[in-house]
Protein backbone atom coordinates (compact mmCIF):
# COMPACT_ATOMS: atom_id res chain seq x y z
CA UNK A 1 0.00 0.00 0.00
CA UNK A 2 2.84 2.13 0.82
CA UNK A 3 3.46 3.33 -3.09
CA UNK A 4 -0.25 4.43 -3.16
CA UNK A 5 -0.40 7.20 -0.23
CA UNK A 6 1.32 10.44 -1.04
CA UNK A 7 3.67 11.53 1.74
CA UNK A 8 2.26 14.96 2.08
CA UNK A 9 -0.99 13.02 2.27
CA UNK A 10 0.57 10.78 5.30
CA UNK A 11 2.15 13.46 7.22
CA UNK A 12 -1.33 15.59 7.34
CA UNK A 13 -2.73 12.94 8.78
CA UNK A 14 -2.68 13.27 13.15
CA UNK A 15 -3.35 9.58 13.55
CA UNK A 16 -2.15 7.99 10.07
CA UNK A 17 -3.58 4.78 11.27
CA UNK A 18 -5.06 1.70 9.17
CA UNK A 19 -7.90 3.61 7.23
CA UNK A 20 -8.16 7.48 7.29
CA UNK A 21 -5.28 8.66 4.90
CA UNK A 22 -7.78 7.05 1.85
CA UNK A 23 -10.53 8.87 3.65
CA UNK A 24 -8.16 12.17 2.93
CA UNK A 25 -7.33 10.90 -0.60
CA UNK A 26 -11.02 10.76 -1.27
CA UNK A 27 -11.36 14.31 0.20
CA UNK A 28 -8.58 15.35 -2.26
CA UNK A 29 -10.30 14.35 -5.15
CA UNK A 30 -13.39 16.65 -4.08
CA UNK A 31 -10.75 19.29 -3.42
CA UNK A 32 -9.57 19.06 -7.24
CA UNK A 33 -12.76 20.59 -8.29
CA UNK A 34 -13.22 24.28 -8.37
CA UNK A 35 -15.71 26.61 -10.06
CA UNK A 36 -13.13 27.20 -13.02
CA UNK A 37 -12.96 23.82 -12.91
CA UNK A 38 -15.95 21.89 -12.46
CA UNK A 39 -15.03 19.20 -15.29
CA UNK A 40 -12.37 17.13 -14.89
CA UNK A 41 -11.02 13.80 -17.45
CA UNK A 42 -9.16 11.22 -14.75
CA UNK A 43 -5.62 12.58 -15.78
CA UNK A 44 -6.70 16.11 -14.95
CA UNK A 45 -8.06 14.88 -11.29
CA UNK A 46 -5.31 12.71 -10.76
CA UNK A 47 -2.89 15.72 -11.58
CA UNK A 48 -5.02 18.50 -9.49
CA UNK A 49 -5.31 16.03 -6.36
CA UNK A 50 -1.84 14.58 -6.68
CA UNK A 51 -3.54 11.09 -6.70
CA UNK A 52 -1.59 8.76 -8.94
CA UNK A 53 -4.37 7.74 -11.83
CA UNK A 54 -4.52 4.38 -10.72
CA UNK A 55 -5.70 5.27 -7.55
CA UNK A 56 -7.56 7.83 -8.13
CA UNK A 57 -9.50 5.93 -10.79
CA UNK A 58 -10.47 3.37 -8.14
CA UNK A 59 -11.38 6.09 -5.40
CA UNK A 60 -13.65 7.74 -8.05
CA UNK A 61 -15.33 4.61 -8.62
CA UNK A 62 -16.57 4.42 -4.98
CA UNK A 63 -17.66 8.17 -5.33
CA UNK A 64 -19.19 7.50 -8.14
CA UNK A 65 -21.47 4.53 -6.87
CA UNK A 66 -22.34 6.75 -4.05
CA UNK A 67 -23.16 9.71 -6.10
CA UNK A 68 -20.73 11.77 -4.42
CA UNK A 69 -19.21 12.30 -8.25
CA UNK A 70 -20.92 11.89 -11.78
CA UNK A 71 -19.13 11.14 -15.03
CA UNK A 72 -20.46 12.06 -18.45
CA UNK A 73 -20.34 10.45 -21.71
CA UNK A 74 -16.93 11.97 -22.35
CA UNK A 75 -15.78 10.39 -19.44
CA UNK A 76 -15.32 13.75 -17.31
CA UNK A 77 -15.99 13.70 -13.99
CA UNK A 78 -17.98 16.31 -11.90
CA UNK A 79 -19.57 16.57 -8.46
CA UNK A 80 -22.45 14.44 -8.43
CA UNK A 81 -25.90 15.80 -7.54
CA UNK A 82 -26.59 13.68 -4.89
CA UNK A 83 -23.69 15.10 -2.51
CA UNK A 84 -25.52 18.39 -3.14
CA UNK A 85 -28.40 17.00 -1.94
CA UNK A 86 -26.68 15.71 1.11
CA UNK A 87 -24.64 19.22 1.87
CA UNK A 88 -28.25 20.79 1.66
CA UNK A 89 -29.04 19.99 4.93
CA UNK A 90 -25.73 21.94 5.90
CA UNK A 91 -27.38 24.44 8.49
CA UNK A 92 -25.40 27.49 7.76
CA UNK A 93 -26.35 27.11 4.28
CA UNK A 94 -29.70 25.47 4.18
CA UNK A 95 -31.41 26.28 7.01
CA UNK A 96 -30.54 29.98 6.79
CA UNK A 97 -31.28 30.37 3.19
CA UNK A 98 -34.84 28.92 3.70
CA UNK A 99 -35.25 31.58 6.08
CA UNK A 100 -34.00 34.26 3.73
CA UNK A 101 -35.08 33.83 0.46
CA UNK A 102 -38.79 35.01 0.54
CA UNK A 103 -36.92 38.71 1.95
CA UNK A 104 -34.25 38.28 -0.14
CA UNK A 105 -37.09 38.44 -2.79
CA UNK A 106 -38.71 41.12 -1.40
CA UNK A 107 -35.97 43.45 -1.71
CA UNK A 108 -34.87 41.87 -5.37
CA UNK A 109 -37.94 43.04 -6.63
CA UNK A 110 -37.45 46.87 -4.89
CA UNK A 111 -33.82 46.88 -6.18
CA UNK A 112 -33.65 45.00 -9.50
CA UNK A 113 -30.34 44.30 -9.20
CA UNK A 114 -28.10 41.35 -6.83
CA UNK A 115 -29.16 40.48 -3.61
CA UNK A 116 -26.50 38.61 -1.80
CA UNK A 117 -26.33 36.45 1.73
CA UNK A 118 -23.25 35.30 2.99
CA UNK A 119 -21.83 33.66 5.81
CA UNK A 120 -18.29 33.49 7.74
CA UNK A 121 -16.13 30.28 6.65
CA UNK A 122 -12.62 30.45 8.06
CA UNK A 123 -10.99 33.68 7.18
CA UNK A 124 -13.34 34.50 4.03
CA UNK A 125 -16.86 35.49 3.24
CA UNK A 126 -19.02 32.35 1.56
CA UNK A 127 -22.14 33.29 -0.56
CA UNK A 128 -24.93 30.89 0.78
CA UNK A 129 -27.12 32.86 -2.21
CA UNK A 130 -27.74 35.20 -4.53
CA UNK A 131 -30.81 36.68 -6.62
CA UNK A 132 -29.72 38.50 -9.33
CA UNK A 133 -32.25 39.94 -11.86
CA UNK A 134 -31.66 40.24 -15.12
CA UNK A 135 -29.56 42.31 -16.51
CA UNK A 136 -27.96 43.18 -13.12
CA UNK A 137 -24.64 45.00 -13.40
CA UNK A 138 -21.30 42.40 -13.88
CA UNK A 139 -20.82 40.34 -10.37
CA UNK A 140 -17.47 39.61 -9.42
CA UNK A 141 -18.40 36.55 -6.79
CA UNK A 142 -20.77 33.34 -7.36
CA UNK A 143 -22.82 31.91 -5.24
CA UNK A 144 -21.28 28.76 -3.32
CA UNK A 145 -18.16 30.76 -3.79
CA UNK A 146 -15.42 32.76 -1.51
CA UNK A 147 -15.12 36.46 -1.14
CA UNK A 148 -12.87 38.83 1.01
CA UNK A 149 -14.08 40.03 3.69
CA UNK A 150 -11.93 43.19 3.81
CA UNK A 151 -13.25 43.91 0.66
CA UNK A 152 -16.65 43.50 -0.01
CA UNK A 153 -19.72 45.00 1.62
CA UNK A 154 -20.82 41.56 3.18
CA UNK A 155 -17.59 40.77 3.98
CA UNK A 156 -16.99 44.01 6.17
CA UNK A 157 -20.17 43.60 7.73
CA UNK A 158 -18.91 39.70 9.14
CA UNK A 159 -15.74 41.32 9.93
CA UNK A 160 -17.30 44.31 11.97
CA UNK A 161 -19.12 41.81 14.38
CA UNK A 162 -16.32 38.66 14.86
CA UNK A 163 -14.68 38.56 17.87
CA UNK A 164 -12.12 40.69 18.35
CA UNK A 165 -9.05 38.87 18.55
CA UNK A 166 -10.35 37.12 15.08
CA UNK A 167 -10.97 41.03 13.81
CA UNK A 168 -7.38 42.06 14.77
CA UNK A 169 -5.72 38.93 13.18
CA UNK A 170 -6.93 39.84 10.07
CA UNK A 171 -6.30 43.60 10.83
CA UNK A 172 -2.36 42.36 11.34
CA UNK A 173 -2.34 40.64 7.67
CA UNK A 174 -1.56 43.11 4.66
CA UNK A 175 -4.02 43.58 2.90
CA UNK A 176 -5.29 44.06 -0.78
CA UNK A 177 -8.36 45.70 -2.07
CA UNK A 178 -9.89 43.05 -4.19
CA UNK A 179 -9.78 43.46 -7.60
CA UNK A 180 -7.63 46.34 -7.95
CA UNK A 181 -5.14 45.27 -6.09
CA UNK A 182 -4.83 48.44 -3.75
CA UNK A 183 -3.13 48.32 0.12
CA UNK A 184 -5.56 48.59 3.02
CA UNK A 185 -5.22 51.18 5.32
CA UNK A 186 -4.97 48.94 8.78
CA UNK A 187 -6.07 52.45 10.52
CA UNK A 188 -8.95 53.07 8.18
CA UNK A 189 -10.20 49.52 8.22
CA UNK A 190 -10.21 50.01 11.88
CA UNK A 191 -13.08 52.96 11.38
CA UNK A 192 -15.09 51.79 8.86
CA UNK A 193 -15.38 48.24 11.31
CA UNK A 194 -16.79 50.62 13.83
CA UNK A 195 -18.43 52.79 11.78
CA UNK A 196 -20.54 49.32 11.03
CA UNK A 197 -21.26 47.96 14.61
CA UNK A 198 -22.57 51.76 15.21
CA UNK A 199 -24.80 51.96 12.30
CA UNK A 200 -26.03 48.66 11.72
CA UNK A 201 -24.98 48.85 8.37
CA UNK A 202 -21.93 49.20 5.44
CA UNK A 203 -21.78 51.32 2.73
CA UNK A 204 -19.22 49.77 0.30
CA UNK A 205 -17.81 51.35 -2.91
CA UNK A 206 -15.73 49.56 -5.55
CA UNK A 207 -14.65 50.56 -8.94
CA UNK A 208 -13.76 47.39 -10.73
CA UNK A 209 -15.27 45.31 -12.97
CA UNK A 210 -17.86 48.25 -12.79
CA UNK A 211 -18.78 50.75 -10.26
CA UNK A 212 -20.76 49.54 -7.80
CA UNK A 213 -22.51 49.85 -4.27
CA UNK A 214 -22.95 47.52 -2.06
CA UNK A 215 -25.17 48.27 1.03
CA UNK A 216 -24.95 45.32 3.94
CA UNK A 217 -26.39 44.46 6.97
CA UNK A 218 -25.98 42.21 9.85
CA UNK A 219 -28.37 39.19 10.18
CA UNK A 220 -28.75 38.00 13.70
CA UNK A 221 -29.41 34.65 15.52
CA UNK A 222 -31.87 33.48 18.52
CA UNK A 223 -28.80 34.31 20.72
CA UNK A 224 -28.52 37.72 19.02
CA UNK A 225 -25.07 36.28 17.48
CA UNK A 226 -24.43 37.60 13.87
CA UNK A 227 -24.46 34.51 11.74
CA UNK A 228 -24.86 35.97 8.33
CA UNK A 229 -24.95 38.90 6.22
CA UNK A 230 -27.15 41.00 3.71
CA UNK A 231 -26.46 42.83 1.19
CA UNK A 232 -27.48 44.38 -2.05
CA UNK A 233 -25.02 45.23 -5.08
CA UNK A 234 -26.18 48.02 -7.69
CA UNK A 235 -24.77 50.40 -10.30
CA UNK A 236 -23.01 53.35 -8.35
CA UNK A 237 -24.74 55.66 -10.77
CA UNK A 238 -27.91 56.46 -9.71
CA UNK A 239 -27.23 54.50 -6.80
CA UNK A 240 -29.20 55.48 -3.76
CA UNK A 241 -27.36 54.14 -0.45
CA UNK A 242 -29.43 56.40 2.01
CA UNK A 243 -32.56 55.09 0.69
CA UNK A 244 -31.26 51.31 0.43
CA UNK A 245 -30.19 51.16 4.03
CA UNK A 246 -33.35 51.01 5.57
CA UNK A 247 -35.03 48.44 3.27
CA UNK A 248 -31.74 46.05 3.57
CA UNK A 249 -32.06 46.07 7.43
CA UNK A 250 -35.73 45.56 7.61
CA UNK A 251 -35.29 42.54 5.12
CA UNK A 252 -32.29 41.86 7.40
CA UNK A 253 -34.00 41.93 10.64
CA UNK A 254 -36.48 39.73 9.04
CA UNK A 255 -34.72 37.22 8.68
CA UNK A 256 -32.83 37.51 12.05
CA UNK A 257 -36.68 37.00 13.31
CA UNK A 258 -37.35 34.21 11.11
CA UNK A 259 -34.13 32.44 12.51
CA UNK A 260 -35.47 33.54 16.41
CA UNK A 261 -34.56 36.74 17.36
CA UNK A 262 -37.18 37.95 19.59
CA UNK A 263 -36.19 41.25 19.40
CA UNK A 264 -33.73 44.15 17.33
CA UNK A 265 -30.17 43.84 18.85
CA UNK A 266 -29.19 47.31 19.77
CA UNK A 267 -26.75 49.16 17.58
CA UNK A 268 -25.08 51.27 20.08
CA UNK B 1 -8.94 -4.17 11.16
CA UNK B 2 -11.57 -6.83 10.83
CA UNK B 3 -13.92 -6.26 13.62
CA UNK B 4 -13.58 -2.54 12.44
CA UNK B 5 -15.08 -2.92 8.96
CA UNK B 6 -19.09 -3.90 9.44
CA UNK B 7 -20.20 -7.06 7.27
CA UNK B 8 -22.27 -5.32 5.44
CA UNK B 9 -20.13 -2.29 3.71
CA UNK B 10 -17.84 -5.01 3.10
CA UNK B 11 -19.82 -7.13 0.85
CA UNK B 12 -21.29 -4.01 -0.84
CA UNK B 13 -17.97 -3.23 -2.26
CA UNK B 14 -17.43 -4.53 -5.48
CA UNK B 15 -13.66 -4.62 -4.56
CA UNK B 16 -12.72 -5.03 -1.12
CA UNK B 17 -9.42 -4.34 -1.57
CA UNK B 18 -7.60 -2.40 0.97
CA UNK B 19 -8.82 1.26 1.15
CA UNK B 20 -12.29 1.73 -0.60
CA UNK B 21 -14.80 0.40 2.58
CA UNK B 22 -12.96 3.37 4.17
CA UNK B 23 -14.79 5.71 1.87
CA UNK B 24 -18.03 3.79 1.86
CA UNK B 25 -17.77 3.70 5.66
CA UNK B 26 -17.07 8.20 5.51
CA UNK B 27 -19.83 8.52 2.70
CA UNK B 28 -22.11 6.14 5.03
CA UNK B 29 -21.78 8.67 8.35
CA UNK B 30 -23.01 11.90 5.52
CA UNK B 31 -25.93 9.10 5.07
CA UNK B 32 -26.96 9.36 7.90
CA UNK B 33 -27.94 12.86 7.94
CA UNK B 34 -31.43 13.66 6.56
CA UNK B 35 -33.82 16.71 7.05
CA UNK B 36 -35.60 15.46 9.69
CA UNK B 37 -31.61 14.22 11.20
CA UNK B 38 -29.64 17.50 10.38
CA UNK B 39 -28.23 16.69 13.96
CA UNK B 40 -26.56 13.71 15.13
CA UNK B 41 -24.54 12.85 17.96
CA UNK B 42 -21.64 10.53 18.02
CA UNK B 43 -24.32 8.09 19.34
CA UNK B 44 -26.99 8.80 16.87
CA UNK B 45 -24.55 8.55 14.09
CA UNK B 46 -23.20 5.19 15.13
CA UNK B 47 -26.43 3.84 15.06
CA UNK B 48 -27.83 5.55 11.87
CA UNK B 49 -24.32 4.37 9.91
CA UNK B 50 -24.21 1.35 11.56
CA UNK B 51 -20.54 2.29 12.35
CA UNK B 52 -18.87 1.52 15.71
CA UNK B 53 -18.69 4.66 17.46
CA UNK B 54 -15.07 4.56 18.37
CA UNK B 55 -14.67 4.13 13.73
CA UNK B 56 -17.54 6.75 13.75
CA UNK B 57 -15.26 9.26 15.88
CA UNK B 58 -12.16 8.76 13.80
CA UNK B 59 -13.97 8.79 10.58
CA UNK B 60 -15.99 11.99 11.77
CA UNK B 61 -12.26 13.56 13.04
CA UNK B 62 -11.27 13.43 9.69
CA UNK B 63 -14.43 14.56 8.01
CA UNK B 64 -14.69 17.39 10.71
CA UNK B 65 -10.82 18.70 9.79
CA UNK B 66 -11.41 18.64 5.97
CA UNK B 67 -14.78 20.54 6.88
CA UNK B 68 -17.51 18.14 5.43
CA UNK B 69 -18.78 18.09 8.90
CA UNK B 70 -19.42 20.56 11.58
CA UNK B 71 -19.68 20.20 15.36
CA UNK B 72 -21.23 22.15 17.82
CA UNK B 73 -20.66 23.23 21.10
CA UNK B 74 -23.25 20.47 22.79
CA UNK B 75 -21.24 18.10 20.27
CA UNK B 76 -23.63 17.51 17.49
CA UNK B 77 -22.29 16.71 14.41
CA UNK B 78 -23.96 18.39 11.38
CA UNK B 79 -23.08 18.43 7.79
CA UNK B 80 -20.54 21.09 7.16
CA UNK B 81 -20.62 24.41 4.65
CA UNK B 82 -17.76 23.27 3.27
CA UNK B 83 -19.35 20.30 1.65
CA UNK B 84 -21.66 22.07 0.69
CA UNK B 85 -19.26 24.91 -0.85
CA UNK B 86 -17.84 22.07 -3.20
CA UNK B 87 -21.08 20.14 -3.94
CA UNK B 88 -22.38 23.55 -5.27
CA UNK B 89 -20.19 22.82 -8.52
CA UNK B 90 -22.70 20.12 -9.59
CA UNK B 91 -23.35 21.04 -13.10
CA UNK B 92 -26.80 19.48 -12.89
CA UNK B 93 -27.57 21.51 -9.38
CA UNK B 94 -25.64 25.20 -9.65
CA UNK B 95 -25.53 25.73 -12.82
CA UNK B 96 -28.89 25.22 -13.81
CA UNK B 97 -29.94 27.37 -10.87
CA UNK B 98 -28.08 30.16 -11.90
CA UNK B 99 -29.97 30.39 -15.16
CA UNK B 100 -32.86 29.32 -13.28
CA UNK B 101 -32.91 31.83 -11.13
CA UNK B 102 -34.16 35.17 -12.81
CA UNK B 103 -36.77 33.52 -14.75
CA UNK B 104 -38.20 31.92 -11.21
CA UNK B 105 -37.84 35.11 -9.73
CA UNK B 106 -40.36 36.20 -12.22
CA UNK B 107 -43.19 33.64 -12.48
CA UNK B 108 -42.69 33.61 -8.25
CA UNK B 109 -43.08 37.44 -8.63
CA UNK B 110 -46.65 37.07 -10.79
CA UNK B 111 -47.80 33.89 -8.89
CA UNK B 112 -46.74 35.14 -5.31
CA UNK B 113 -47.05 31.36 -4.34
CA UNK B 114 -44.14 28.94 -4.84
CA UNK B 115 -42.35 28.38 -7.80
CA UNK B 116 -39.94 25.00 -8.03
CA UNK B 117 -37.40 23.49 -9.87
CA UNK B 118 -36.45 19.55 -10.01
CA UNK B 119 -34.07 17.43 -11.84
CA UNK B 120 -34.64 13.74 -12.00
CA UNK B 121 -32.33 11.71 -9.63
CA UNK B 122 -32.65 8.06 -9.99
CA UNK B 123 -36.48 7.11 -9.62
CA UNK B 124 -37.40 10.32 -8.17
CA UNK B 125 -37.36 14.29 -8.41
CA UNK B 126 -35.22 16.31 -6.76
CA UNK B 127 -35.58 19.18 -5.70
CA UNK B 128 -32.95 21.79 -7.01
CA UNK B 129 -34.98 25.00 -6.05
CA UNK B 130 -37.88 26.73 -4.73
CA UNK B 131 -38.84 30.38 -4.27
CA UNK B 132 -41.61 30.41 -2.12
CA UNK B 133 -43.38 33.87 -1.21
CA UNK B 134 -44.25 35.25 2.24
CA UNK B 135 -47.67 33.31 2.91
CA UNK B 136 -47.82 30.82 0.06
CA UNK B 137 -49.89 27.55 0.84
CA UNK B 138 -48.13 24.63 2.61
CA UNK B 139 -45.41 22.73 0.75
CA UNK B 140 -45.06 19.13 1.14
CA UNK B 141 -41.47 18.81 0.01
CA UNK B 142 -38.39 20.82 0.48
CA UNK B 143 -35.64 21.69 -1.74
CA UNK B 144 -32.24 19.74 -1.36
CA UNK B 145 -35.86 16.94 -1.18
CA UNK B 146 -37.03 14.18 -3.05
CA UNK B 147 -40.62 13.78 -4.60
CA UNK B 148 -42.37 11.40 -6.43
CA UNK B 149 -41.81 11.43 -10.16
CA UNK B 150 -45.84 9.96 -10.49
CA UNK B 151 -47.35 12.25 -8.28
CA UNK B 152 -45.83 15.78 -8.29
CA UNK B 153 -46.23 18.35 -11.55
CA UNK B 154 -42.75 18.64 -12.23
CA UNK B 155 -41.94 14.87 -11.45
CA UNK B 156 -44.68 14.00 -14.21
CA UNK B 157 -42.94 16.47 -16.76
CA UNK B 158 -39.78 14.76 -16.02
CA UNK B 159 -41.16 11.17 -16.50
CA UNK B 160 -43.36 12.59 -19.40
CA UNK B 161 -39.80 13.12 -21.43
CA UNK B 162 -37.95 10.28 -19.60
CA UNK B 163 -36.33 7.32 -21.97
CA UNK B 164 -39.17 5.02 -22.79
CA UNK B 165 -37.43 2.04 -21.33
CA UNK B 166 -37.15 4.29 -18.04
CA UNK B 167 -41.04 5.27 -18.53
CA UNK B 168 -41.93 1.26 -18.35
CA UNK B 169 -39.99 0.38 -15.58
CA UNK B 170 -41.65 3.03 -13.44
CA UNK B 171 -45.15 2.21 -14.92
CA UNK B 172 -44.47 -1.22 -14.23
CA UNK B 173 -44.54 -0.76 -10.60
CA UNK B 174 -47.65 -0.73 -8.02
CA UNK B 175 -47.30 3.32 -7.20
CA UNK B 176 -49.58 4.79 -4.72
CA UNK B 177 -50.31 8.59 -4.89
CA UNK B 178 -48.87 10.84 -2.31
CA UNK B 179 -49.41 12.20 0.28
CA UNK B 180 -53.06 9.95 -0.13
CA UNK B 181 -51.52 6.88 -0.17
CA UNK B 182 -54.26 5.91 -3.32
CA UNK B 183 -53.50 3.10 -5.94
CA UNK B 184 -52.13 5.17 -9.38
CA UNK B 185 -53.70 3.29 -12.87
CA UNK B 186 -50.81 2.84 -15.03
CA UNK B 187 -53.53 2.97 -17.54
CA UNK B 188 -54.40 6.78 -16.45
CA UNK B 189 -50.89 7.62 -15.86
CA UNK B 190 -49.72 6.44 -19.33
CA UNK B 191 -51.89 8.99 -20.56
CA UNK B 192 -51.32 11.70 -18.31
CA UNK B 193 -47.85 11.28 -19.89
CA UNK B 194 -48.74 11.19 -23.41
CA UNK B 195 -51.36 14.83 -22.89
CA UNK B 196 -47.58 16.30 -21.08
CA UNK B 197 -45.73 15.32 -24.16
CA UNK B 198 -48.04 16.80 -26.16
CA UNK B 199 -48.84 19.38 -24.37
CA UNK B 200 -45.50 20.34 -23.35
CA UNK B 201 -47.12 21.12 -20.04
CA UNK B 202 -48.39 19.33 -17.29
CA UNK B 203 -51.43 20.33 -14.90
CA UNK B 204 -51.37 18.39 -11.61
CA UNK B 205 -53.80 18.57 -8.89
CA UNK B 206 -53.27 17.65 -5.05
CA UNK B 207 -55.62 17.49 -2.74
CA UNK B 208 -53.86 17.36 0.82
CA UNK B 209 -52.20 18.66 3.14
CA UNK B 210 -54.17 21.33 1.22
CA UNK B 211 -55.82 21.66 -2.62
CA UNK B 212 -53.06 22.97 -4.67
CA UNK B 213 -53.08 22.81 -8.57
CA UNK B 214 -49.49 22.39 -9.90
CA UNK B 215 -48.53 23.61 -13.46
CA UNK B 216 -45.37 22.23 -14.78
CA UNK B 217 -43.08 22.43 -18.00
CA UNK B 218 -39.84 21.03 -19.18
CA UNK B 219 -36.88 22.89 -19.44
CA UNK B 220 -34.38 21.55 -22.31
CA UNK B 221 -30.57 21.67 -22.94
CA UNK B 222 -28.48 22.84 -25.73
CA UNK B 223 -29.18 19.33 -27.20
CA UNK B 224 -33.12 19.48 -27.10
CA UNK B 225 -33.11 16.92 -24.28
CA UNK B 226 -35.33 17.37 -21.45
CA UNK B 227 -33.17 17.95 -17.99
CA UNK B 228 -35.05 19.69 -15.59
CA UNK B 229 -38.77 20.51 -14.85
CA UNK B 230 -39.85 24.01 -13.44
CA UNK B 231 -43.27 24.49 -12.03
CA UNK B 232 -45.85 27.01 -9.73
CA UNK B 233 -47.83 25.63 -7.12
CA UNK B 234 -50.82 27.61 -6.23
CA UNK B 235 -53.57 26.99 -4.08
CA UNK B 236 -56.87 25.01 -5.80
CA UNK B 237 -59.36 27.52 -5.04
CA UNK B 238 -59.38 30.84 -7.58
CA UNK B 239 -56.44 28.84 -10.00
CA UNK B 240 -56.41 29.82 -13.54
CA UNK B 241 -54.15 26.99 -14.52
CA UNK B 242 -54.90 27.94 -17.92
CA UNK B 243 -53.61 31.31 -17.44
CA UNK B 244 -50.59 29.81 -15.80
CA UNK B 245 -50.04 27.48 -18.46
CA UNK B 246 -48.22 30.10 -20.64
CA UNK B 247 -46.36 31.79 -18.16
CA UNK B 248 -44.83 29.10 -16.67
CA UNK B 249 -43.51 27.58 -20.56
CA UNK B 250 -42.63 30.89 -21.44
CA UNK B 251 -40.27 31.03 -18.38
CA UNK B 252 -39.14 27.52 -19.55
CA UNK B 253 -38.10 28.21 -22.54
CA UNK B 254 -36.07 30.89 -21.19
CA UNK B 255 -34.27 28.81 -19.10
CA UNK B 256 -33.95 26.56 -22.09
CA UNK B 257 -32.36 29.23 -24.00
CA UNK B 258 -30.02 30.43 -21.01
CA UNK B 259 -28.42 26.23 -20.99
CA UNK B 260 -27.55 27.35 -24.88
CA UNK B 261 -31.10 25.92 -26.53
CA UNK B 262 -31.15 27.83 -29.98
CA UNK B 263 -34.84 26.78 -30.93
CA UNK B 264 -38.71 25.98 -29.03
CA UNK B 265 -38.46 22.11 -29.27
CA UNK B 266 -41.73 20.86 -30.83
CA UNK B 267 -44.59 19.95 -28.32
CA UNK B 268 -46.16 17.12 -30.87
Amino acid sequence: MSEEVPAQTRVRGRRPSQGEPVVDRALALLDAFDATHPYLTLSELSRRSGIPASSALRLAGRLLEWGALERDAAGRFSIGLRLWEVASLTPRGHGLRQVALPFMGDLEEVTRQHVLLAVREGDEALMVERLSSHGAVAALYRPGGRMPLHSTGVGLVLLAFAEAAFQERILGQSLMHQPENVPVSPAALRRTLAEIRRDGLSTFRRGAPGPIVSVAAPVHDAQGTVVAALSVVVPAENAEPRLLGPAVRTAARGISRGLGLRRAPGTA
